[in-house]
């Protein structure tokens, strides 16, 4: 074999196939704290266990020039940028004007979203009055996101993937676009679990990190009585030998110290 | 009275007392989706309640660079910045050192909570090693945030509030420096909830809110089942006057359009 072909398939090997995302989470109610989110947690779960790393999540108020910024900075930054919020028929949903503005097109009515749209209105008896057309526009070019619970439209624009607010018309949002998302290593994760106080066990704690670079190592304190125990390790990385590795050197750490480990399932 | 103090007069009287905050989450754990934020709903509230308006929210990871640029962003474009995470003994703590680098002045031991730590290390028979040494650093000038709770030093370094990731702790962290926050007008809110479709009401609503343009009218679906109707129009704003009059308004399109509304309790 010559040897820039081993070069090549060396290079191939090593290189992490790292795909971040970014969030925005638009509208005013979240920021007032009049609705608690739920669609972060979600979306972070979902992302972790497809390979793809949540980077950032920014929750911003329905503010056009802020969230033409916001879109434009995260979708030149990041593999994926995935809105939730402010797509609907009122005045305040101007999150698909928003996204034309920062992809520089003009918002126009989408065909398939409008033929949805008009099967709708007449079975539920509704006029196709001009607050509804606006639920039928999208920026010229994205591309449609199935939603079975409405008639509100998702839609892909390039990288940016924009989605309802509500958590069950996000969540099947979501479960749509899946399939077609880009997929990186995964993080596989593994905790050790003890109820030595966080200060006694850090430094240790410190040193495994030190020596396993290519790991997450965190320490997260816990409600004692909640959890059954008094903090968590958690050890995240795509190489399970290096994770089992660090692991039962947390282990010992733990050991050494008087407590046991423990690993919660 | 002179012109020109006239003019000084009506300018205090229109001057809007606008009080700006941001929230910055550190943490990689809430990106991972391991840990639910808790935090983001409590300080929406807590500041709306204080008439300060959180302008917008990120949650970042446990990376040095991204703490130190969203500090110096949001400290210069916001009155107040909250964090919330990475302050403890262990190695993914760095928040401290972070907003010491935002600042451009060095961590240094401070008096006043290694006094605190001193106390608590001898009270529960544990060692000050150098992992818990750190729980006594602060960046220089900053001055610390009582915590009842336990001895990790929240502090604050000019407009910038640094507060555990534990949410007892955070709250108890936000409880001791709200006296010294300065409020801004209070945003006041009443909401008229009906089981008209969105869009139906949009266009109309739209014409309310284009009529009172100082206040800002959002629209929210519900889960019917779940609140009893099926939108929620909340109407927010610093006058009373004015907002009592876009609920007459909206009370009367809700009418118009052959439904009920209701003033959620």
């Amino acid at each position: 074999m010559a040897e820039e072909e081993i070069q090549d398939m060396a290079e191939t090997a090593t290189v992490a196939e790292t795909v971040t995302a970014a969030m925005l989470i638009i509208g005013n109610e979240i920021l007032s704290g009049r609705t608690k989110d739920a669609n972060l947690n979600h979306l972070a779960c979902e992302l972790t266990a497809l390979g793809i790393r949540l980077m950032e999540v920014r929750v911003i108020p329905d503010i056009e020039a802020v969230i033409v910024d916001a879109v434009n900075d995260a979708r030149r930054r990041y593999d994926y940028v995935f809105t939730t919020g402010g797509i609907g028929p009122t005045h305040d949903d101007i999150t698909a004007e928003c996204v034309a503005k920062a992809f520089g097109v003009p918002l126009i009515v989408n065909p398939v979203a409008l033929k949805l749209l008009e099967e709708q209105v007449k079975k539920r008896g509704n006029v196709l009055n001009e607050a509804r057309m606006r639920m039928a526009k999208t920026p010229e070019g994205a591309s449609l996101i199935d939603n079975s619970h409405s008639v509100v439209p998702g839609f892909l624009m390039e990288n940016v993937y924009v989605m309802a607010g509500v958590p069950r018309i996000m969540q099947a949002m979501f479960e749509g676009v899946k399939p077609s998302l880009r997929r990186g290593r995964r993080m596989l994760s593994r905790t050790v679990a003890c109820n030595l106080p966080e200060g006694t066990i850090a430094e240790g704690l410190g040193a495994v990190q030190a020596r396993f670079p290519d790991l997450e190592i965190g320490s997260y304190p816990s409600y004692q009585s909640k959890a059954g125990f008094n903090v968590a390790m958690v050890i995240r990385g795509v190489d399970e030998a290096q994770i089992a590795a660090a692991f039962a050197e947390i282990s010992d750490l733990v050991i050494s110290h008087g407590d046991t480990p423990v690993e919660p399932s």
